[in-house]
């Protein structure tokens, strides 16, 4: 199989005393326009609802998790075809003919709904209204151990990343610490936008049982994207931001053993 | 002064054998909504442009800065007033009365002005179409023992990220090393949209004799942003992507010395 996600070029290697010519993988970087079709008073309409930088591959979850934790479409009765094209740079997701869709609703409206102006608490707010699996309070206990070996397993399914270093995963594992499925991208957001769409397509979601790790630093944007899937558990190899702590503990994510693997 | 960039946490601390109590410093992420106040035939507009995840602290220069890198303004003699509003997470850009603006054309426009649909060629295509300093072609010619240096100069002055590990930065230096300013962010793009917008409040665009060092990995936007500031050496401590690499090449960035500090 071509890969699609890596490409070589040649570079010269400098040290203190001397210039070698060689070559180093690097990480694919391309636009994806992100489309919506639907149908509105018997109309086709064809919307682009986002354009990403993304590394190629996985493009079909991607477009279904990114329309999935944006909250434009909830389930995948919803959807009826999905197209791809890498020569265009382009997924679109058709939805069935029932299917009434409120766009409006769905522009950013996480950060814009706000009556006291924008601030985190209201993004907050929006997202916990948003979210089909808010109201799951299911307990969980785990092992502080577990998570320790978390991290090396996710090297070890990072095989993108050893030769290129540019590349954002996002993995899952049991609450017994067995590795699932991982996703990779230039675009952290993307990465786990792939992996959402991958358990959105195989109808797995809600994913509560299960611990989503992050190779980089806990977002917002990426606490929010798995309050949307239903994740109670996350763990970070980076360091998590205020915004983000604030939305995990409002939304029951690692209440008390928020746990992240620090660098 | 306040600390506005970071805040304080309780954790619990869990080693393989104990959990303790602790306390653990967090970046700030909100919001920041940024506006653009024109005038249209006699008529005062402000619109918003575009709302960021940032950490608060120089919101004036990341306004500015993202008006300037996304081709909106071109220098400081079409902006009137700035106002800032840490307590609303807003800065508004006011630009002089006589200033004519073409927002159609400013519309993310970089990713969508496209006849041959949504690809990185088009992209580089309309960058290099809209940077006022596309055509400085100067010849640089720097030590490769120089780059080594600027890392640990780099960790030196960003203080920030030591107590909390969760920000990137973008630092300028001189041709001979010498350190001249840094911005940090939760954002790698608005920490170099900061020091950018720094520059061009100081009247110190275009950037050509200096060298920019990103904290992370160099993104096709980054490299973006460079371009529009007229940056013509980029160091990065991590990996750059595929499209970051051909629009340096193509943009006239570090040619010959493309030179990554690699991880």
């Amino acid at each position: 199989m071509e890969n699609i996600s890596t490409s070589q070029i040649k570079i010269k290697r400098a040290s203190s005393s001397q210039v070698i010519d060689g070559y180093d993988e690097l990480v694919i970087e391309e636009p994806l326009e992100i489309q919506l079709g639907y149908t509105d008073e018997n109309a086709h309409i064809q919307k682009t609802i986002s354009i990403t930088m993304r590394t190629p591959g996985n493009d079909e979850e991607l477009g279904v998790g990114f329309l999935f934790t944006e909250g434009i479409i909830k389930n995948k009765n919803q959807v009826g075809h999905t197209y791809v094209s890498l020569a265009e740079n382009k997924v679109l997701v058709i939805l069935n003919e029932n299917e009434k869709l409120n766009l409006q609703k769905t522009e950013r409206n996480f950060y814009t709904t706000s009556s006291c102006g924008v601030c985190g608490k209201t993004s907050i707010d929006a997202i916990k209204t948003i979210s089909a699996y808010n109201n799951i309070t299911d307990k969980i206990c785990l092992s502080a151990n577990l998570f320790y070996q978390l991290e090396s397993e996710l090297r070890n399914q990072q095989a993108i990343f050893e030769t290129t270093g540019g590349l954002h995963a996002s993995a899952l594992f049991s609450l017994e610490g067995k590795f699932i499925k991982l996703r990779e991208d230039v675009g952290r957001h993307n990465a786990l936008d792939k992996l959402i769409g991958a358990a959105f397509l195989n109808e797995e979601l809600p994913l509560t049982n299960k611990i989503l790790l992050l190779s980089g630093r806990a977002s917002f944007e990426l606490v929010q994207k798995a309050t949307m899937a239903g994740i109670k558990i996350i763990a970070a190899v980076g360091a998590p931001s205020s915004l983000a702590v604030q939305l995990a503990e409002e939304a029951g994510i690692t209440k008390s053993v928020m746990h992240f693997i620090t660098q």
